[in-house]
């Protein structure tokens, strides 16, 4: 298996259906995207602006959907959601179509599209994606980063990913090598360095502390929802 | 003071003076750099393209100047040296004037002009680089990275320099804290890392094996290229 990781977003080149591609974006657009696939959700529409989500919602009764998303990390005017996956429960999504927009996350999807078989990863669903992509010749990992920069929590979680799908015959990139050697040395305390970067420490100060907890609980949401014609499915076992 | 690492090169934002910014190219054009003003030469001026070398080189006597650089690892036709910096020795270089072009380490030193005082950094100045930086407020590490691409010798490098230069009261972006634990897994088998990536192992199989340990070397060649007016200059002391 050859394994690339893509620490900074950019548009992937078009690749076939026998690569995997992973887009994580751990705070929070995947984490959101797998809540609302295992809370019933039909599916998830990621949009790159809020005007094209609101035009992409007219044909939809008004019970049938919901607009999610955020803009400075704070819900966006006139949307029913913001971008916590907390409040993407049950009650709230099932059987609804979700159109979401994200600062990161959105965007780095639209960037993968038609790249290969695509899903979004993160680390409440780590064991499920890695699994849904073992079988694929190769494999890349695309971080959402942070508004053009590496994330350390998406490249922390990409290292993970790494660490979890390399045998001894896997050629790995030089990104892929990296992101595996940050992984290490953090796993051991992931928690503490994860919510002391710039952008989680932003978050908790706008009370999304919770959303960091959350979204660091790895393997808690076993979804591996994966783009299909531009939504967000989830994967049929 | 606050640390940043640029993993993949881009222009950076116009800084000043007290910002100090480290181009790391381990493989291979900081290491020449380094190497060419510790022999002596009068300056290096790195340029993008080989037409803008001839030109600049046009004005000087022919005993004046050195004409160096690679395009795909190898010495440009009509040049007098290629990028190992092994060439650049004392009774080589010395009096010199040497212009330099490369696929990778001459980008990043342009990409990094007037973004603040500029310098080469890489495993044989390692601990000069770093002094030269202690007393500044904000560091940016630059990676020259492989076309376009990360490169884990540069990202490890640099995490080593932000291990250096870290004190608990520095703010690091996440890329720094990435390439500050990348490093930390590797540091103990770290050339047997470094010569398995891609990249150096195209290098050994071109011949340039010895390119890869000459650049290893830590604090081998403890001088400090530093940018003025374009050209690299020795920091003097």
């Amino acid at each position: 298996m050859r394994i690339s990781v893509v620490p900074v977003p950019r548009v992937l080149a078009g690749g076939d259906a026998g690569t995997g591609v992973i887009v994580v974006d751990v705070f929070r657009a995947s984490t959101t995207i797998a809540a609302a696939l295992a809370g019933g959700a039909r599916f998830v529409l990621p949009v790159a602006d809020v005007e094209q989500a609101m035009r992409l919602a007219e044909p939809y009764a008004a019970n049938e959907i919901l607009l999610g998303g955020e803009r400075d990390c704070q819900r966006i005017d006139g949307f029913h959601l913001g971008n916590s996956p907390r409040e993407y429960a049950h009650e709230v999504v099932a059987g609804k179509v979700v159109i979401l927009t994200t600062t990161n996350g959105t965007q780095a999807l639209a960037a993968a599209e038609d790249s290969g078989t695509v899903f979004a990863g993160c680390f409440v669903n780590f064991s499920a994606v890695a699994d849904a992509v073992a079988g694929f010749d190769a494999v890349t990992i695309l971080c959402a980063g942070n508004n053009g920069r590496l994330s350390l929590e998406d490249f922390a979680c990409a290292g993970g990913l790494v660490g979890r799908l390399a045998k001894r015959t896997s050629r790995l990139d030089d990104a892929a090598m990296a992101a595996r050697a940050a992984y290490k040395s953090l796993k051991e305390n992931l928690t503490r360095s994860l919510v002391s970067t710039e952008h989680a420490r932003r978050l908790a100060g706008l009370g999304f502390r919770a959303d960091l907890e959350f979204s660091l609980k790895v393997d808690s949401i076993p979804v591996v929802p994966r783009q299909s014609d531009s939504r967000m499915v989830l994967l049929s076992a």
